[in-house]
């Protein structure tokens, strides 16, 4: 008897985690034992409100849903900030989750996230297990922060990276325009690991130095070394680009940024504003002219300028996924394994995802310079493949065509 | 006897403004008549100081030069911000100038800029007059802030405004996955014309409807009902943008922005910040979710995400002005002149530089709604023909492939 399958998507917007998506689609539906294929809306709220699209008609009615699908940014199916509970202490949700998808028929159930979507659904695997139910729970992995464990990098970072390292070539053809010493801070995202703001390093070429000065979370900061090497920077150059994770911190790990706020549901520190200090810090102190970009949600969310790389790769993972599910696995995900970096060549790889739930992988030290203000050629060997290849964007009257979202847009209260 | 051209940019950097330059040089590749083509780096300072690049070479070694040219963004030759003194206060200058151009047998000066580069032209060519030197001096516009008048639009603002919309429809996608109410600020450039804000507004379509609210420095800002305004959106949407210009002002004619800094040189006021003012405004008087998001100077540099229609407009206005010249016109810039929205049609025509230096053109009042919160069909129907088309740009090892820019990195001090 056939079962039908659900999909689920939370945590924060990435250029590819629709690719994803769009994978596990086509990887249900290449088999005869899947009925209805459903997309939760606003991840596990969507379950518990019982929110759903149905896919599979999607999919039918247009030959196009798929490959749009594939190319548009952020969450087709909505996301949500929610700490699943531990299943002994608050069994409630739980039943109601086991309630529904047992009244949907559902046999197979996806969450594509990043480390706290993994640890929801090893709860659920675990709680299935304890249930006798026989649900398939497979994990999905995708973060722009590059911060899962046990996988060589996660969906949607080479997106994020190749966004990032375009704008700061851009960047870069913008400040050397003037003749005079300049100096240009851009902010990027990464509150624990410096994956993304390593990436700026990637719009080095021939005759652009620029960021001369990298500054991540793994390493402490400190505002006199800062000064200095800043200095150091203008003695050489006229113009000097900074590129600055959001989550630096000092040698007591307290936040450079102005605004440390309350943590969120994770624990998470909010943060934003270090462009601002570390501008404000060189006007007072060096006094040449200084600006601080931040580049902000767009460049979680760029679809325009997403990796052919990172695309394919996140098409590949959903469909190894929805492969897991069918060989009657639970409670693992699909990792890459690399097996050279040039050629560029890997495998996908099943991991259990206990082994992989709330735990954070860093920028290894080796891969910052020892002065802890740049990193070395051995980080680039690692992120160049993942920006390599452009999508087969469609732009429809001057704008990208993306899938329509009428379904998100809705009253909440 | 054939003379030499020399061209040089001035002003801020657009996506377009290399368009124009190689423009330029294919107009003047035409004629006999032209030696070898300059280009001056640094604006009028690469003129007083020497400082040239043989651009006619540069063409000779190279036929993949103009092409590449046309889709690199920011400045090949570089910028300057000079304001040039009245030449009845100060002749120096303006000797040197022509002594320079005449050892250098110039007998064509193209100046590509905005404002401030057509008053820097204009007083040239009334110096030439006076000086009876047969040096042609003509003018070719660009500025993305596209507050030029007697021309319909100035090259760059098309790709800037493509940006915008582009990134502005990202950001939906982004801000529509959460199931909260969350008002996000995207502050926008343009210091006294709304021009570039009012094309966030292009990012709507069938299933987007922000951002709802639109703020330009044509219309007086107030912030109680700023906040009223918030408060209807927030009635109806979960999903709250405001697109809101850096030069909004109060009904005093004050900067809302909080660093209202010194004046620049030419009296303009150099500004930041709008958008973390209404941040903490919203975050004070509504207490939503918010947060701001500052486009920076990516607006005007974003290369791979360029206007076809504007890069394509750019090399006709930089081949007209190389007409022009030939044709032994001097004081004079090319224009558009809009034959009609649908299909889009224009014409390129000469406009006397006198009567364009030093003035400003505004967004009309009646393509801002009565409410001073959004904009007209009106407008949308005017900017949407010159967003449209991509361009043809080169990937490589990931990144955009623009026109190597080692010149401009030079040691200043």
């Amino acid at each position: 008897m056939s079962k039908n399958a659900m999909i689920a998507q939370s945590g924060g917007p990435t250029a590819a985690i629709n690719a994803t998506l769009a994978g596990v689609i086509r990887g249900l539906r290449k088999s005869e034992e899947v009925g209805t294929i459903y997309g939760a809306l606003h991840g596990i709220t969507g379950v518990l409100d019982e929110k759903f699209l149905n896919l599979s008609e999607s999919c039918d009615k247009d030959e196009e849903f798929l490959p749009a699908l594939t190319n548009s940014p952020a969450m087709y199916l909505g996301s949500c900030r929610v700490k699943m509970p531990d299943p002994s202490a608050e069994r409630g949700i739980y039943d109601r989750i086991f309630v529904t998808l047992q009244k949907f028929n559902v046999g197979y159930f996806f969450y594509i996230g990043g480390n706290d979507s993994m640890d929801t659904i090893t709860k659920l695997a675990k709680e299935a297990r304890r249930r006798n139910s026989d649900i398939r729970f497979i994990g999905v992995p995708k973060t722009i922060d590059n911060d899962l464990i046990l996988t060589d990098h996660t969906p949607g970072y080479g997106s994020a990276a190749k966004y990032i390292a375009s704008s700061m070539l851009e960047i870069a053809h913008d400040t050397y325009i003037y003749d005079l010493p300049c100096v240009t801070i851009v902010e990027i995202m990464g509150r624990d690991a410096g994956w993304l703001t390593a990436a700026a390093a990637l719009a080095r070429n021939s005759y652009n130095e620029t960021p001369q000065l990298i500054y991540l979370p793994e390493v402490p900061f400190h505002r006199s070394q800062f000064l200095k090497d800043v200095k150091n920077v203008l003695n050489v150059s006229k113009n000097a680009v900074v590129a600055v994770s959001e989550g630096i911190r000092d040698e007591d790990g307290v936040y450079i940024s102005a605004k440390a706020k309350a943590e969120d549901k994770f624990g998470h520190m909010q943060l934003s504003g270090v462009g601002k200090v570390l501008e404000t810090l060189v006007k007072e102190q060096i006094g040449s002219k200084v600006r601080s970009i931040e580049l902000s949600i767009l460049q979680r969310c760029a679809g325009h300028a997403a990796s052919g790389q990172d695309i394919n790769e996140s098409l590949e993972e959903g469909e190894a996924a929805a492969a897991y599910a069918l060989q009657g696995k639970t409670g693992v995900m699909p990792a890459i394994r690399r097996t050279s970096d040039d050629p560029y060549t890997y495998e996908i790889v099943e991991r259990d995802l206990a082994d992989v739930a709330n735990r954070a992988r860093s920028l290894p030290r080796e891969w910052v310079n020892e002065a802890g203000n740049d990193v070395t050629e051995d980080f680039l060997r690692y992120a160049r493949p993942l920006i390599q290849g452009e999508t087969e964007l469609v732009w429809e009257n001057g704008l990208p065509k993306y899938l329509p979202i009428g379904h998100l847009n809705h009253k909440i209260r």
